[in-house]
């Protein structure tokens, strides 16, 4: 249990600053390519015409090249006969045109008199329909600057201007070595401790976005000497080293080793979250970079740093993120002590466009699949309170951000269906779902920050659901409620039922360990409306206090045996191979602004969750009762 | 010299309806990838998790894992010890916990008492500093939806997720047939009437950068049996085809014949320009295409129809083209026969962004590499008037667009330099020239067009250069003028002066054929002066009204064989290995309104044309005094 501490703890500009000043020496290399291969490289050099283009006078119509000064006098009154091969020849586009010759006529404006004979009724002027030489390019010309990223067009031209070889900047070779002794290939079985080595994938993706050739090490175990002959290896093979993982202050901790064994570390700890513990560092002169880990903090890195520094070597200037201004949907506390990088998803509510904070782990993979947007949050900040106006940088289109139902509530399998089928059938349109429980939904609702959210609020007076609610925290709001589904609630339990539990009391009887959903949610609403109503402590069950914020996650709890026993609905059971034991039913039903009812986007949905296909799939998972979706209840 | 008539002349939305129409059966294959090569793939499906990430509970801190009831009672004041082994072990981040245990403490919370044992301070929470099983996926949980274009970061989702492989749209194969007697690979000599293919070179990189795959066929002679043969390969081979050219209405147009004898003919010919001849077709379910020979049509037909042909291949909905507001820099006129699309070079001026339309050509290859947007001119329009707000769709990052200088004037091939150097060493800026001559540049100025315009204009009565000009046609506007060279002005001809030019009258004398600069330009200005005073009238002069627009379009001209005798500057002359007679020096300097003087703009510029590599440059070129660049004068 040997405790090391960072080198250092810098600031992140000034870690990127040391670094890219560590290797400012850096000079790109560069190649010859043909023209035609050259689509998104980079001119290392000027690039002037080798010839003219067009390269002769050519004709600009079909028609007939003549001599001007023949055609002088004619009329509509005074026609002048022209004779083929004495007077004229017949071009067409393209064609060129022979320098006794200075005009064209084109065809529609001749009259045909015979074989050989045409009839003009206008006179011609010197170089009417001539496309001169160089009309387009004149030999010498500059037909792209240095450093310029090379388009489909930019071939044409030079290929035009007769060149066809250029001098590019070299692709970096970015060497990555995947270290660690619990990573794994993926496709073979896992056991606990395993994990998936997958960053590798992300990062060759990313280098080749980024214009850089990726080459993939294989993993190396947490073996000094392995990890060493492989940074070896790579360095004589590459122009810059990613080595993954191991950059934390753990046991196994070899990478900021090595690369000082052979070379020099120039920073080794950041102040950011996520993407602290990254190495910046180069050997004899070719940087090589340690990257964090966890996905997201790995994420941040690439983003920063690698991504700079593959531009670096195209001679490219980064790219200027699209800054948007959005309202933060809820208080995000961050630490003083970083630099937080907080993915966001975007909606457009009413005139507001919403940030709304995504898992914050470093590990949450999902958290980079669902952003719409990254929000920085300063250091020596303590966080940002709802309803705060930040930047956000954009990560998707702005287009697609707008037409994004954001779906704030209680989670439910069929709402992923219902936004995959809506994307299918309207590839404009996307369901951005948060799932917050129900009271959550309700929340969100209130302070403008969703177009719907799913709910099933038991009145736990009434016994009816939902209605009393929205009255209740919605009261001058005009609301609508998209009946849904009726759903059956229950207990969870692995295959043949080990503890046999039949009833909530078998959970405290049999010490089962149970896995509860959040607070706010419906479905902690009626587990603790049944407790209640049973007179059970929630301090006799055991993990009463143990939450989980989806159904799936409750049923995996379960599934891996992590837990004896949860409550959720059938279908996640189901999806599981679980046993369940129902303890009753509920309506499970959409909130939704009667403003936003008559919206593109919500008719859609609309359309959508009364279609025969959701239908199936509804059948498909079980334990849904659908008669009564899409009809509107108005509040 | 048959005519034929065009099938049709559809409107730019019908033709592409009608298209899109009779080809809507088709369904895009799919096929089976791994998960690490999908990069830039699009989903066939929807992509539910197989497994759970993390699969087992697992550490998030380095430390002990050990059973949170042991830490009960824990205090500054009530150290607990616990014993390895027996009460914990340890763990790094991302171990898996044991299910005896329940919590994790982190190592800094610890306090190492011998080999084996710690004291802890404060008790635990059972699932501290645990990663329970699918915090980042659950099992079954919807990663992507159908028809995802798929990220770096989807890649590390899916495979976290345990899906490796996974159903993509088959990227659809484009089979290009370059047609036309008249063209030639690149790389052989030229000869009159031979055309470098290059539309296919351009075709295949747009079709890869939309996620095709592209298919280039040999060049097909203008023989009816053989490009049909080479259709009937291509409809083997893949799943789109191009005809390149032989769709305008020549002698020698077979594509549409082909298309019509073994399939079906939708449209031929559509109310645009350029790209009025494309024809849209399909033989047996497969869509083929005559693209149209002059590479701006092709452009146009690539832009609007074959980018959603591929597009709909990978069900991918085209993006939404960025549009700003701009206001036209001059009148634009237009057909009412045709919807027109104008390259337009944009450039913020003061407020305004301007819009300044490019050469018109359909060939016109360097108007395209040029193009900052592309202005649509609507059917039944005469044109639009200058200072008119219009739309203009976006080819270039608007930021680019921002760090535009804008450049409107006297043409110099130092300016290209200047442009080129800018670039290099601020690689955020740009020089956009525009080759309008001395006068366009001062109207452009009046205009609020332009930040600066180069000009060369000589005042008859003091024989002084450019002020006059200024204090007359920009009375009320503060301008500097940058001094930039001297520079020789005088006749080119041939190596070797095959008819013996002297001087300016031997120009009549000897009946030679003379090439001119058009009127507006500081160098025709010149040219009128100096024939003024020496008596001689304009029409004495064979050519005196063909008008080149640049210098190296009078030298190119002249090396060309297709004049005798030219006007315009020394470089011109010796970068075209031309002989030069000199008949004066001007001063060509750089008009700014002294508004724009202090920007960071003009400042780098300044900066780059008093820089040593400039002036090496001017060296190389020959015929340049530059004693006084840079220095400026206040007017």
């Amino acid at each position: 249990m040997e405790q090391r501490m960072y080198l250092s703890n810098h600031e992140f500009d000034d870690a990127i600053d040391i670094f890219f000043k560590g290797i400012q020496n850096i000079n790109p290399r560069t190649e010859i390519v043909k023209t035609w291969e050259a689509w998104g490289r980079v001119t290392a050099e000027a690039l002037y015409a080798k010839i003219s283009s067009p390269h002769y006078n050519s004709s600009s119509m079909d028609g007939i090249a003549t001599l001007s000064s023949k055609t002088r006098g004619a009329s509509e009154k005074n026609h002048i006969i022209l004779e083929e091969g004495r007077d004229y020849i017949i071009v067409d586009t393209g064609d060129p045109i022979p320098s006794e010759y200075d005009c064209v006529i084109m065809v529609e404006d001749l009259i045909r008199i015979d074989e050989t004979h045409v009839a003009i009724y206008k006179s011609a002027s010197s170089y009417q329909n001539i496309r001169p030489i160089g009309e387009d390019i004149v030999e010498n010309q500059l037909i792209l600057p240095a450093n310029h990223k090379i388009r489909p067009v930019d071939i044409g031209a030079l290929m035009a201007g007769g060149v066809n070889d250029l001098k590019v900047y070299k692709r970096p070779e970015v060497g990555i070595i995947p270290t660690g002794t619990e990573l794994v290939e993926p496709g073979g079985s896992l056991k606990a401790g395993d994990i998936i080595e997958f960053n590798s994938r992300v990062f060759s993706a990313q280098i080749e976005e980024w214009g850089g050739k990726a080459k993939r090490y294989d993993i190396q175990k947490d073996v000094y000497e392995d990890i060493k002959s492989t940074v070896l290896r790579a360095w004589e093979e590459c122009d810059i080293i990613l080595i993954n993982a191991g950059s934390s202050a753990g046991r196994e901790d070899f990478s900021s080793r090595v690369i000082e064994e052979l070379g020099e570390v120039f920073v080794h700890g950041v102040s950011i979250k996520p993407g602290k513990p990254v190495i910046l560092g180069h050997i004899k002169g070719k940087p090589v970079i340690g990257i964090p880990g966890y996905p997201v903090s790995a994420y941040v890195i690439m983003e920063f740093i690698v991504k700079r520094l593959i531009y670096m070597y195209q001679r490219l200037k980064p790219e200027e993120a699209k800054r948007v201004r959005a309202v933060t949907s809820r208080r995000i506390m961050s630490s003083l002590k970083y630099l937080e990088f907080v993915r966001v998803k975007l909606g457009y509510v009413g005139r507001k466009l919403i940030a709304a904070p995504l898992s914050r782990g470093a590990g949450a993979t999902m958290s980079l699949v669902q952003a719409d947007g990254i929000l920085e949050i300063p250091q020596n900040t303590e966080g940002i309170e709802a309803g705060t106006e930040v930047e956000v940088k954009l990560l998707k289109d702005e287009g697609d951000i707008k037409n994004t139902i954001v779906c704030i509530g209680s989670h439910d399998p069929i709402m992923d269906i219902a936004g995959n089928l809506l994307h299918s059938e309207n590839r404009d349109m996307y369901l951005s779902s948060a799932h917050v429980g129900s009271m959550g939904g309700i929340m969100a609702l209130r302070n403008g920050e969703t177009h719907m959210a799913p709910i099933h609020l038991l009145d736990m007076e009434s016994g009816l659901y939902n209605v009393s609610y929205l009255k209740k925290y919605l009261p001058n709001r005009k609301m609508a409620l998209i009946k849904c589904v009726k759903r059956i609630q229950g207990l969870m339990v692995k295959k043949g039922n080990p503890l046999n539990i039949k009833a909530m009391e078998d959970i405290v009887e049999k010490r089962a360990r149970f896995v509860n959903r959040q607070r706010g949610s419906g479905t902690r609403l009626l587990m603790d409306y049944i407790i209640k109503k049973k007179g059970i402590m929630p301090e006799a069950i055991n993990g009463y206090d143990r939450e989980e914020f989806t159904h799936l996650g409750v049923a995996a709890a379960v599934e891996a045996g992590d837990a004896d026993v949860g409550i959720g609905i059938y279908s996640a059971a189901a999806m599981m191979g679980l046993e369940f034991i129902p303890i009753g039913s509920e309506e499970y039903d959409i909130a939704v602004p009667l403003e936003y009812l008559e919206t593109e986007m919500i008719k859609n949905f609309i359309k959508v969750i009364t279609s025969d296909e959701f239908k199936k799939e509804l059948d498909r998972l079980g334990g849904y009762d659908y008669s009564h979706i899409g009809k509107i209840v108005l509040i």
